[in-house]
């Protein structure tokens, strides 16, 4: 049976999400899965219970995939979206196969403005310590996904239009037909 | 037994993350649970695997855990810290009982500089939608959290120290130990 993989990313939110959604999904299909693209269910957004109704969805979708291709870029902030990760630590608790791209490869330390050093800590503006283990984002995610999928996919250089440059999603594709 | 509760959070990277650790696991007790602060692992920073290590030893007091209770306060950004909804989104997926605080009270896109108004859409400085159903963070956060434990507490006003007020915190364990 074709293998369902769910697609989290805040792709959603772009101004041509429908057209991002489908190419996943063709580029999916090329590599014989069934892609679940969030936007895929017609909600309509002005209904009062719509932001109920997307949850149940998206919720609906993960439970029916065997996979989820998250798409870590960071979004308004030096982190992934929020509700892309909820998802993957969901799929995470469920078993489900985890597979995750991020389109900006630099390091998370080196996203955040306004770093001192203090005894060989790196410490932020409001004095928190920022995580330096070399990763793209939070240790939680990056060893997630090497247990439970497959090592974060990463561009060498950041592609030119981070939100449709699709080779690293594709990449996660060739290693999840690999499996 | 006594019920474990997992404590997520952003507290862990604070400069007084320890003595915060101790505020929570002594308020867990004086509601009769069992709680487990990530930093209470004694895992040298310095080693060479330490991220692994952390990784493991979070994931091993998650899977302990008969709940979380995680703390969603914005954290370098508009939205929660990544690893503490890592973890929220696994918990979930476990179908263990989630609990949460947020103790800043303020709607998502209220915290979005820059917001625009397209055809009745918020869009942010980057031409991306920004969610707008009322909530304090992502749809996806708040309604699992709705499902699988109770709605996200949030103070009435924003405490005059967002990471050292632990009264929502503390409403967290009342709800959890009326269940």
């Amino acid at each position: 049976m074709t293998k369902a993989i769910y697609l989290a990313g805040p792709d959603v939110f772009l101004p041509d999400a429908v057209e991002i959604g489908r190419r996943k999904v063709a580029l999916c299909a090329a590599y014989g899965f069934n892609g679940l693209f969030p936007l895929d269910s017609a909600i309509d957004p002005k209904a009062r219970d719509a932001s109920l109704q997307i949850f149940h969805a998206n919720q609906t979708m993960m439970d029916r995939a065997d996979a989820i291709i998250a798409n870590l870029t960071p979004f308004r902030g030096p982190s992934a979206d929020a509700g892309t990760v909820y998802e993957l630590g969901y799929m995470a608790g469920k078993g489900k196969r985890c597979f995750a791209y991020c389109n900006d490869p630099r390091i998370y330390a080196d996203r955040i403005v306004g770093i001192t050093a203090s005894g060989g800590i790196k410490i932020d503006r409001d004095g928190s310590t920022v995580e330096d283990f070399g990763h793209v984002d939070n240790l939680m995610m990056i060893h997630a996904l090497d247990l439970h999928g497959a090592p974060l996919v990463t561009p060498t250089r950041m592609p030119s239009d981070i939100w449709r440059d699709l080779a690293s999603f594709e990449q996660c594709l060739t290693i999840a037909s690999a499996r």
